[in-house]
């Protein structure tokens, strides 16, 4: 068992989200590099680590945990933060949402990005599941640009939270990939989520997150591809 | 705000996981059915309940819940039962395991039951993507053999878990879904997971469940299509 946190990561994957979940809590962790280049995530190693072959996977002293949202959750609990804690009455709010996040958004956009791994080589198919779940992502985020007008507290501009700092990145990507195929997606469509990702681009984590990654200011409302010091982002 | 425990329902949707830990866990709940043959999960009613539009969600105290993961983890919190406690030194595992089974498990059963909703109406499309899916959930399958192995008292066959009635539901729906589709699934390759499926089949809960969803005895290792006193599962 490690003593510390250690966060397996890529630039510009999954793993920047728990990144800045790390950096907002003020932990301390080192990082190590998920090769994608040499398709490290499938090693015998880092299977021993995440059987699933995802990135992030993130090292704790109760043993290797991975799935974003799995991760985020149990750093609130254990550390306390960005989170609506145990007990509290907006606890299941907030969970409804991270799940929702979890495994809808996340997939859609996951399968926008290798499509291949849905439908095979047949690239009608990935244009045709592409344009469909471009679509679902839209209508997601009108439930999320709602949800922001309620101004929760784990979910506005005034603090960050787990799902605000998960929704950042899920903007980047959207506007970022796939190269060439994010015309559907346009950021000043969302007024209440572009001030969500506008009040982060000001906090420390993220300044943080651009020098480790290699991105350049205003990651989630004006992103480019990134340039990291090491490793490739896709 | 309601007082009680409501669960919104469909027959052998996925609200019978929760109801499964409704039963488990001693709660007092009503029902209410929520009338597929008339698309009632897209009426104003159940949209203010889940925006989503899915079933199930659950009222509470603390408003309305939806998302299975979410509610079988508040569940789990607030009543004690189900899951690893925070804390706890499995909380974690249990956590990265439930976000994979809710993330990456059921959205990829989704979309073999709902091929259109991810590429449309092109009927080779869908044939792709369900090939596609199937082999994945048959990774999945592998992962949660192995991990059925470890014996982890949130993963086993002594005791039911939120991951265990989450996993036999699964296991049920791979088994008659899509009708005709479903050549790709035998439980028999599965040995650890049709034990902790027989097992939870002993259960006054799952008794329950058949009872109230017009299920026969032993609905997750030998499923039959339902005959719901009311209502349609599909």
């Amino acid at each position: 068992m490690t003593e510390i946190l250690r966060l397996h990561y890529a630039p510009d994957n999954a793993s920047l989200i728990v990144r800045l979940a790390l950096e907002e809590l003020g932990l301390q962790y080192e990082t190590v590099l998920v090769d994608r280049s040499t398709r490290a995530q499938n090693s015998p190693a880092y299977l021993a680590i995440n059987p699933a072959g995802l990135i992030p996977a993130l090292e704790t002293p109760d043993g290797p945990l991975f799935e974003t949202g799995a991760i985020l959750l149990w750093l609130s609990d254990r550390f306390g933060g960005l989170a609506s804690p145990v007990g509290s009455c907006d606890r299941g709010a907030f969970l409804k949402w991270l799940f929702y996040m979890s495994n809808t958004v996340h997939p859609n956009l996951r399968m926008s990005f290798y499509p291949d791994k849905y439908v095979g080589e047949d690239t009608t198919c990935q244009a045709a599941l592409r344009t469909q779940v471009q679509a679902n992502l839209g209508k997601s985020l009108s439930l999320f640009e709602s949800l922001a007008a309620e101004n929760h507290s784990w979910f506005s501009t005034q603090a960050p939270s787990s799902l605000t700092l998960y929704l950042a990145a899920i903007l980047r990507w959207m506007a970022l990939y796939p190269q060439g195929q994010t015309d559907w997606f346009d950021l000043t469509d969302w007024p209440n989520l572009s001030a969500i990702a506008r009040n982060l681009e000001t906090r420390d984590s993220v300044a943080a997150l651009c020098a480790a990654e290699g991105m350049e200011p205003a990651p989630f409302t004006r992103p480019t591809a990134p340039n990291p010091p090491e490793g490739v982002a896709l």
